[in-house]
């Protein structure tokens, strides 16, 4: 029966484990199910190599195996037997028959399923996903990210393998701080408070991956089930879905020219304080509005008042053609409101996952606590990479450099908009960021363009990622259109394909210049 | 008043920001704290350039950048005034004579600390911290981790640099699946199949950053407040510390030299059946030992019973010496009822952040879901860097090749051991793992010998890393002896200051060999 059993489930096709651990697994599975019995004679190595056609070494071998493991034992003289020591299962064996000696591809333990979510299924159009066999499109207008191949990538890669030649590299190999390399702690206090007219310590600093897990720990440190975070409207999803994982309540706030709207914030924190109000001062995600220095004042003057936190995500910082960046709400922070997080997604890469959190040492050393028991540290070597580029005045130089690069194709986009999209969508020329916030005009379905731009080799975004509130229906579309990661020949050929898949939506009466359908 | 002010809290110390910088900062500052009242004059830039020793420029830029951002503004021919558009706070206006513009050193917000604890500071053994100033020591024996000295680590950077010049790196640098990287998961799947009998697919693995991170995963995907988890005790405190952040009952199954008592968790599992049984199979951490073969098919068979999860953490699966490695129980759960979690800490080494969850795809889609809000991603650089590794069979070739190493080491470990400190402890040869789990003779307190034994220059446990709870007293002291990243004349070094810590605890009655007090 068993060499039955084995022959039915047997694979010799070598993509399977090599053949001793096959036929190891499969006996196992033969005892645990119960079609062996305690006690019970295996064939002889000999019988089994043969009728599995197998070298019989191979099968001495996995006896040799089993045995040493303790689920058979060799009787002398007489053969291999099924260790008597084992639990008899018999009662509830499988049917000889079946061939369900596979995994299963299910559960087996209730599992609730609580993806956090605003309802709808949302593409995430700045993932690229590689895998074999998809067809990669001929340009992406993103979300406004930065150009990789301008970005001090070499520099980088060229630090890290210097430590991996190093003697120091055995230590930064093992576990090290959970806070983040000292080093680098140190090199970016130096950093923000000589960029941002910040006043911080290494010991306010806590190293994470990326903006996101910055905004993770803050929530999860901060926000009990039922509290009430205030979050813009539109605003950065991932962050609204963290902020709902930890169960709060969102309350969303309206954002216009000039921000977040604090008299409804102050109108709404009359009847119930928030835990934490979530905010993106400097150009605003997705709209890159800025919020003006009024609102400022009285945001901060709110949170001394009633006493709630403020995430001050700075994602973009680096990046102002106006002026100067705007400094950091937690550069004005003398009552410890601000919980301030960024990276370097925008400055190096987004693939490059180093962001940070800055708040006073005591939240900080919670935050490091509880990043150790999510995944123990970051990637030391990494970590000091960056240190060494930051130490080196590499990332400083980068920035002044791309930042002309960036406000030239920042000219170059809005001039191709204006010449060729102006018929189906509206914007204004952002201060700073590294997208354009666009209007369709009426009736122009973001996602009917994004399909139709997708057959022609643009991937766009379908306009799903900026409301967190799905079912409101409202009468324009909207579109961020990151202008940093394609040069000015790519993004004429990308706007050439966006224009071609807003054919269908063209103005009726037009009609001289062709092309309308 | 203003100039008063300034003088105070300017510093030209060069440790800070930029001189516009602070002065911008602080002005803005005055402005918000109510000291600058809306529509009040400012010096002019000669009058303030002069008081505080400035060049002119560097306040006439001032006063600009403060004027795009809104904060002042400028009347023609008259001079610059505080903006009439911002609120009044002059009403909580700071004492003007105090110096607090500085920032907050304590959170405005409440904080409650709720740091998951079993309720001692326990130092890690495990953990280089590297901050200038601090002495290194001669030694260190750690809690059983690689030696990075033999690990393929210029292999390893030798492929991230190649990925930093291709141009396959300009996708890599954006952002990228939550699931990790396509190609480890495939060239994983194929690894796990080959050394450990499992039947997956790339579809049902997630890379993670090290095993802490699937473990937490999992956690918060299967554990709500008040949920049962059995752990094994001694046991891994990081993991019942992320078991407890989810607000699980702890109860503790003892190990024995079998393992796990299965004859316990069947008891319990009468009066009440828990969510999640947490087990080290293979080579458990703290001791070393190995689940039984019939405690395997008990346990198994008690998981589809009373249908809970079993969370299998296999993190030290390549290194046995008596018979190959034991199939993990993912290799025969056939009802999905094993969540099975590992890493490359032990083939490549600990600092090298990449670690797995393999379960069936729902789970992990929804794992990959939870990741995505925490981190967002793994490092695709990285991940890429070790495809490739495993892809060209070279983490295999350096498991193959460390094994000897290392099966030395350990032979060398346990006759020094056996001829230097048999007054002081005594262990068994393990099958496998990289430590040693040995108890100290009745009355040695492990911290004493780890204090006794910094002093010398060597660093090592205190023993309070094995058990989670703490009030319980044992008449034995434990600690785990990692006898692979020190060579044999380091560990030689190592046990010899180690028995001159142990001198003050020796055994009264000898004093032949001197060296007794």
């Amino acid at each position: 029966m068993i060499k039955k059993f084995l022959e039915i489930s047997f694979k010799k096709d070598g993509q399977h484990s090599p053949l001793y651990l096959q036929l190891e697994s499969e006996i196992i599975q033969l005892i645990c199910r119960g079609v062996l019995k305690p006690g019970q004679a295996l064939p002889s190595s000999r019988e089994l190599a043969q009728s599995l056609k197998l070298n019989r070494k191979t099968v001495v071998a996995t006896y040799e195996e089993l045995g040493a493991q303790g689920w058979v034992e060799t009787r002398e003289r007489s053969g291999v037997y099924v260790s008597s020591h084992l639990p008899d299962t018999s009662a509830h064996a499988i049917n000889p028959n079946s061939k369900k000696l596979t995994r299963s591809r299910q559960p087996g333990y209730p599992l609730i399923i609580k993806r956090p979510s605003n309802g709808t299924t949302r593409i995430d159009p700045n993932v690229e996903i590689i895998t074999p066999g998809m067809p990669t499109p001929l340009y992406k207008i993103d979300d406004g990210f930065p150009d990789p191949r301008i970005a001090p990538i070499e520099q980088l890669v060229r630090e890290y393998r210097r430590f991996g030649k190093s003697r120091l590299t055995n230590r930064l190999l093992m576990y090290g701080p959970e806070q983040g390399s000292y080093h680098l702690r140190v090199e970016l206090a130096k950093f923000l408070n000589k960029t941002r007219g910040m006043q911080v310590t290494e010991k306010e600093i806590l190293i994470t991956k990326g903006t996101q897990m910055a905004i993770y720990l803050t929530t999860q440190l901060l926000v009990r089930p039922g509290d009430t975070v205030f979050v813009p409207e539109p605003g950065y999803l991932d962050a609204n879905e963290a902020f709902k994982l930890a169960g709060a309540n969102l309350v969303f706030i309206p954002v216009d020219k000039e921000g977040m709207d604090v008299d409804r914030i102050e109108q709404l924190c009359k009847k119930k304080v928030p835990k934490m109000i979530y905010i993106i001062p400097h150009h605003h995600r997705p709209t890159t509005v800025t919020l003006s220095a009024e609102r400022r004042m009285r945001l901060m003057n709110l949170a001394r008042k009633y006493r709630f936190a403020l995430l001050e995500d700075d994602y973009d910082f680096d990046y102002h053609f106006t002026s100067s960046p705007l400094l950091p709400l937690a550069s004005l922070d003398t009552a410890g409101h601000i919980i301030y997080v960024g990276s370097f997604c925008k400055s190096i890469a987004p693939g490059i996952r180093i962001g940070f959190m800055v708040a006073p040492e005591v939240v900080i050393s919670e935050a490091a606590a509880l990043r150790k028991l999510i995944d123990r540290q970051g990637e030391q070597l990494l970590e000091e990479a960056t240190a060494e580029l930051l130490s080196a005045g590499e990332i400083s130089r980068h920035i002044k450099k791309s930042h002309k690069v960036y406000q030239g194709r920042l000219e170059n986009t809005c001039r191709l908009l204006r010449e060729h999209l102006q018929d189906y969508l509206t914007f204004e020329r952002p201060n700073g960021g590294l997208a354009i916030w666009a209007t369709y005009s009426k009736n122009i379905s973001a996602s009917a363009v994004a399909l139709n731009a997708e057959k022609l080799g643009l991937k766009i975004s379908d306009g799903r990622n900026y409301f967190f509130q799905p079912n409101i229906s409202r009468p324009h579309d909207f579109i961020r259109i990151g202008y940093c990661s394609l040069d000015e020949t790519e993004m004429a050929g990308a706007i050439d394909i966006w224009k071609q898949a807003l054919t269908p939506f063209a103005p009726k009466k037009k009609g001289k210049n062709g092309s309308v359908k």
